[in-house]
């Protein structure tokens, strides 16, 4: 009786932050999160309150698409799809969960982020981490040696979701994959191409396309005295420059994973190191990178490949980063991601500058990712032969934010625009800041930053507004 | 050690196993089958064999789409979206998954075949069975009460696999509902003309729409008196008339479930009528069922329904069908379901007529099936308000299978067709019986039938090749 007595209790505090909230007019987000929690603690209480006591919600780190939402989608898709096609892609698709075992071995530390089925009896299933690893269940099934495919379907993950930002636990991946036997780095530039294409035709701004080579790190790791059993959890560490400072990469190598001082030191000259095809011609000449034959192989490479990408004329965009490392374990050569730098995502220089740690602002940036991965199909091979494959992956979700800004922004172009309405569309669609510029501040030379979450209000001379923008959605 | 011999010998029977089959050619599925077996009585083993001993195949009842499928998906995809557009559709989408409790409660006794995800922590989470409850539960998250929507998307469920027939556990729906206040019957008859203009423009051959009403139902029982707790009951074994003969439905009714002979016998009576408007004006006259109010609104709609039917041209093809029930819980009024009646799927009528009793055989001729559920929404609001539903899902997987083969077909139309290649692609694409008329057959006036799986070959009189066809496909 006494717990009925304080979920009671709880149930009226309850009550009084949703009423707070809702005449605050608060986020809708916030507000059907505390009512989620009322409805939780009635539904402790039990019996008398009527059937309709669950909660009304999507899973966590989930989301429905309205209309307008799939809209833009399709649009997104379409742009995408047909650049695929144009590149003489086919499309396939595989079911949405697959035997556990399947993706057993493939993901290492992130496996632990896998959606398990429940056993209902039959067989142990898992939802797809990616669209990677069953396309290459798939060919190895198939017995199929030779394809160009592209796949567009959603995965699963058990991450940290941070929604606002496009961070979501079902999310779509938007996958283009060559597999079989080419000349040298010739697919490899196809997909860098396909990027470039994509992400010109999207209109999302300038972008920036690392790449590296697993080769070019492993024989680094080697040269500078990581021991061989060492390379993966390295590598994974090094993953983490692009959102931690070198001084904190630098520890955890130290401090977790037993590396000498010494060599985390030259680890991190490497890693610093950025340029193209020059780079690779300097680095094949380093007295010590050069003495790993692998790395030799993976920096003749990327000498090769940017001689494609200058054919390509995109040579621009691409930048050979030593840095880059991504964390899949089935990566075997080249390796790539496309990085938006704009204004809107432009938090992510300035705070890789600031060495600030906060992985949210800086993980939204990246909008494409890939590599080469020779040895996946031959995994699932019984006789384990291998199929090279080298493919990209779009991340949609980071796209579909941006796009859904953007037509929200065209749709408000209207003849009697109404603040309230437009203020009340910023609360819904999340977006954090809101410039006005009335009459009055026409007059005053100033625009007025009005904080959507908390409705603060702040004149700002013109001047200072860029300023004044980037560092409260730094903060962020 | 004893084991581990049994399991060794047993590795050997099974090795021949596949062994045979492979030298049989036999069809790729059985061996694949075979092959999983002996993979798995190896993977026992451990050890030794290395790492590649798990099972290389996709979760039962699921399928990989190849590319050729993929456009024929594509293309079927194509027509009905744009016919769902024609009629002023938009389009959702929502998660795979839904917290468990969202679906408990929605599907009788079908609830057991829900597929849940394991408890890693977190909320409780199933995958969708349909796409009709998430469509409801996303009308009362964000209360909305008039939508015309159309959503395609992947369902699951833990249903036996017949695959070689379209049925999957994992299966595309493609569902088109409009929800909120019209005038009676308008937006059902809408739903009925757009099944008529799907299935004329894929160009699946003839079939048939029938109609019924719940209300019809639950005041038909009333009247021949089964008590009020057994409607719904009574109604799932009234669904089981399409797959077995009145006397099998009459016995469960009977013996499993306590209704009474004389009740039974009266039902019997009720569900053998077939008619249009026509029959929907004599039953309102009908002395016994005429004392259900239920039953008049119903008969009543139906007899509107017509009438806007006449309007659409499309009487011809819909039958006001009293052994219509439909398994879900969440109809309240109008129900329809779409069943091709054309060869290729004629054994579904046959079936029929003998009585037989196999499920397989018969369910695949629905291709489409839908109906009112006006409560359906009210369960998910929190202060039960309703918004009236009416909608319709298309059995695309059952229309893939039929495109596929078709485009099969079209494929085999060469200038020099190989026999040899010819037997083979039927082994690969599961069909079962091959039609052979070379010049030998011209001569005798006969056709050579070829059981694909067996091999076994007949020569038939060209007079009993469709009865004999009939047979064997009946048989299966």
């Amino acid at each position: 009786m006494e717990d009925k007595a304080k979920i009671q209790e709880a149930i009226k505090v309850q009550g009084e932050v949703v009423r707070k909230l809702k005449s605050e007019k608060a986020n809708k987000e916030q507000i059907d999160e505390e009512v989620a929690k009322l409805l939780e603690l009635k539904a402790r209480l039990g019996g008398d309150d009527g059937k309709h006591q669950f909660v009304l919600k999507t899973a966590k780190g989930t989301r429905d698409y309205n209309p307008k939402q799939m809209a833009i989608r399709e649009k997104v898709f379409n742009t995408i799809i047909n650049c695929f096609k144009r590149h003489g892609a086919e499309t396939i698709d595989t079911p949405v969960f697959e035997l556990k075992e399947t993706l057993t071995g493939k993901y290492g530390e992130d496996s632990k982020l896998i959606y398990d089925l429940k056993d209902q009896g039959g067989e142990l299933l898992s939802l797809r981490y990616d669209l990677t690893v069953p396309f290459a269940r798939y060919l190895a099934m198939n017995k199929i040696t030779n394809i160009k495919r592209y796949h567009i379907a959603k995965v699963y993950r058990r991450d940290n979701p941070a929604m606002t930002r496009g961070r979501y636990r079902e999310f779509y991946q938007c996958d283009f994959d060559i597999a079989g036997q080419y000349d040298a780095m010739i697919p490899d530039a196809e997909c860098l191409r396909i990027v470039h294409e994509i992400l010109s035709e999207l209109d999302l701004g300038d972008f920036r396309i690392k790449v590296n080579d697993r080769r070019i790190l492993d024989g680094m790791f080697a040269v500078c005295g990581v021991p061989d059993d060492k390379f993966r959890t390295i590598c994974s560490t090094v993953d983490k420059l692009d959102k931690m400072p070198w001084e904190d990469v630098k520890k955890e190598m130290v401090n977790e994973k037993g590396l000498s001082e010494e060599a985390a030191e030259q680890i991190g000259e490497y890693v610093s190191m950025q340029g193209g095809k020059t780079l690779a011609e300097r680095l094949l000449q380093d007295h010590k990178i050069s003495q790993s034959k692998q790395a030799c192989a993976g920096l003749s490479d990327i000498k090769l490949l940017f001689s494609y990408l200058e054919l390509f004329h995109i040579t621009d965009k691409v930048v050979f980063d030593l840095s880059l490392a991504r964390g899949l374990d089935y990566y075997t050569g080249v390796i790539y991601e496309a990085l938006l730098t704009q204004a809107g995502v432009a938090q992510i220089s300035t705070e890789a500058q600031n060495g600030a740690t906060s992985e949210e602002n800086v993980s939204v940036g990246s909008v494409a990712g890939g590599g080469r991965y020779d040895g996946l199909v031959g995994m699932f091979d019984p006789k384990g032969r291998k199929v090279p494959c080298v493919g990209v992956s779009i991340g949609i979700e980071r796209i579909f934010s941006i796009m859904e800004q953007k037509a929200e922004a065209e749709v408000m172009y209207k003849k009697n625009p109404k603040l309230l309405s437009q203020l009340q569309h910023c609360e819904e669609s999340g977006i954090p800041l809101v410039a006005i510029l009335g009459e009055q501040e026409l007059k005053d030379g100033v625009v007025k930053l009005r904080v959507v979450a908390t409705r603060e209000e702040a004149d700002i001379a013109r001047d200072h507004l860029i300023g004044e923008i980037r560092r409260r959605t730094s903060e962020a």
